[in-house]
């Protein structure tokens, strides 16, 4: 049995999974501190028992002591010394992808990209800095998000630029939320083998859609950064290139432009209301007329790649929901599937709305609709343990 | 009886087509010169004869001289004083669209809008300004490649951006290609009414795919500007807006980068072999293995927007291509309708490879697949008549 610590690192959040990885996949325990570097709340959750507290953590380093302090509080002693890995859900490598151990090369390479990964690249890059200088005799190991994504066919990658640009500056579709979407992967070979040619909705913060052919990744909605596809909580999604010199000289140069594009953009930016669809949704309940329209925008664009990932399929047998608006906003499935009538979707009322349901189509639908919990967090760990034995 | 005259102009080209408008809409006249500013070639068309030369022209203003020159050699006194318009098939008017009387004002939003198309804008602004110089008592009319696109449902056109971006800077899609695509709705009603969900695709030196749903466009694969959506012959198509800092700080600044997207990308960019698909077809017969690459990625995203276009349209009864490439080229034509298994698409190779064909579906195809020569400046002469009689 192996003991991996998996970190999920967001800009002012943190989030763990400690794994006993055996025969039997086991969480031992979860949890995670929200608002790091404000008045933050943290949560653990052991043996399905979940608490809850605030806490005062300034950096993603202090928000691990403060879960670990809390694991102590209810007996569980995790000692970090004794882990076997320290696994990562990294984010852009660039060059390098799959489950890979932290070294100079690698950290080198990540921040060579932190310009197409800023709200991801810099938290991941300071954590394993630190976690290096402080338990250097620990695999560390980061599991990148493009890692699922190698199996998309080199011509859907490219972007129509000089083709030097690939080699030099990566301008390249690389895809992300790989943990996700193979995990979705994974689950859906389980409960419905038959369904070959899978589209993989992960909406949450950040969201995206993948295509699966036999259980392998053939497109993914994000290119070269986890900014494009559809849009985002903040985050601006496709958008056309020639709009940005026309901001940069009316704001000020390229900066302030990307970083409101990404962080005042997406859901909070089109809506004008949150980035978080439950109160867009509400405002539009209300009559927002703004916020009724980013939520259609929205829909529209999951609707029309799962247009676009059918062409790709050459037919399309099931989708399926993940991540936390995929998985608990039942209004948003219902008007997804409602609009699919080209492969004659059709998702039953009851089961859609009763949480527990896991299949979510009616009998005469013509594609599976389904919708699971991810856990990115077990993909990682399993990485590890890859690279735990070679 | 009306006579008009319109002109269709590229950044070294300049295309003309003389209308007599009555009841039957006769084309008298059409020409054009190629490499303006350089060694310059001029053709001209009447009553089916075509007549080429070289020629010598350094502006668009000599380049319609010299057409003019060639009608009056020919027998046509073509006296542009006595002409009732003069049509633009004008690109980019940002707030203004449709067919529109060429006045101060809509001159300052072309100029405003020249960043988003800065091939298109700038050599169409010129040339109205001279013209209207030159000719202050005839109607100058411009109808906007945006004008077919107004039906496009606002959920569809928004980015994911802040919302007062829409009207501060006018980042929104827009679509383009609405008279080429305008022509194909109304072509395929008269051949094929019964296709209500129709995709049409322009492929040229510009490239774009229509959503046509009962005659009205409801979506363009082009967005904000005309270099969005599949790539063109040297411009760069879709692409992730976050690749652009680490570019623009590598090649001194955003405006280098922008003309490299503008000028040496797409199909260029991208085989290294050069911006006329039948070269990079050749060189892919030959070996050349980026050229492949190139052809493969130009199919693949017009899969893929097939695909989009299907969910958006619910359905699909139709294609049609058209453009350059879209009329000439049957070999692609075969490769994109071999792709669309999803809707059970299947090509007729004998009438595919006949160039008098215009129905080019087998008879147990799932969707028809038909082939036309555009023409956008029929579309043109018919938005100045209608500004002429209002």
């Amino acid at each position: 049995m192996r003991r991996i610590m998996v970190m999920n690192l967001g800009s002012t959040s943190f989030k763990f999974k400690l794994f006993e990885m055996a025969e039997e996949e086991k969480c031992a325990a979860s949890g995670g501190v929200e608002n790091i570097g404000g008045a933050g709340t943290f949560f653990t959750l052991i043996n399905g028992e979940r608490v809850k507290g605030e806490c005062d953590s300034a950096t993603h380093m202090d928000a691990l002591e403060t879960c670990m302090q809390a694991l102590r509080g209810r007996g569980l002693n995790v000692d970090l010394a004794s882990i076997d890995a320290l696994g990562y859900k990294a984010v852009h490598g660039g060059r390098i992808s799959g489950a890979q151990l932290v070294d100079d090369a690698l950290i080198a390479e990540m921040r060579r990209m932190s310009d197409f990964a800023p709200a991801h690249n810099p938290v991941y890059l300071n954590m394993m800095t630190r976690m290096r200088q402080a338990y250097p005799d620990i695999p560390q190991i980061a599991c990148f998000e493009t890692a699922f994504h190698a199996s998309i066919p080199l011509a859907r990658a490219v972007y129509g630029v000089p083709y030097e640009w690939v080699a030099r500056y990566g301008v390249r579709r690389y895809g992300f939320h790989g943990s996700s979407h193979s995990y979705i992967a994974w689950k859906m070979a389980q409960v419905a083998p038959d369904a070959r040619r899978l589209i993989s909705i992960h909406l949450g913060g950040s969201c995206s859609l993948c295509a699966i052919h036999d259980g392998k990744s053939v497109a993914n909605s994000m290119g070269a950064t986890p900014q494009s596809g559809i849009f985002h909580n903040n985050r601006v999604g496709d958008m056309d290139v020639f709009c940005l010199p026309a901001l940069a000289q009316d704001m000020g140069g390229l900066e302030p432009v990307m970083k409101a594009l990404s962080s005042q953009s997406g859901l909070l930016g089109l809506s004008g209301v949150s980035n978080d669809l439950r109160q867009v949704e509400q405002a539009a309940r209300d009559g927002n007329a703004q916020a009724q329209l980013a939520i259609d925008a929205f829909v529209d664009s999951i609707v029309g790649y799962i247009g676009m990932y059918t062409a790709f399929l050459g037919g399309l047998d099931a989708i399926c929901f993940t991540g936390g608006i995929g998985t608990n906003d039942a209004a948003l499935r219902r008007q997804v599937a409602d609009r699919l009538t080209f492969v004659r979707a059709r998702i039953d009322d009851q089961k859609n709305q009763d949480g527990s349901c896991e299949a979510l189509h009616a009998p005469d639908s013509g594609i599976g609709i389904w919708a699971f919990e991810t856990n990115e967090e077990l993909m990682v760990a399993r990485g590890c343990m890859r690279v735990l034995g070679a």
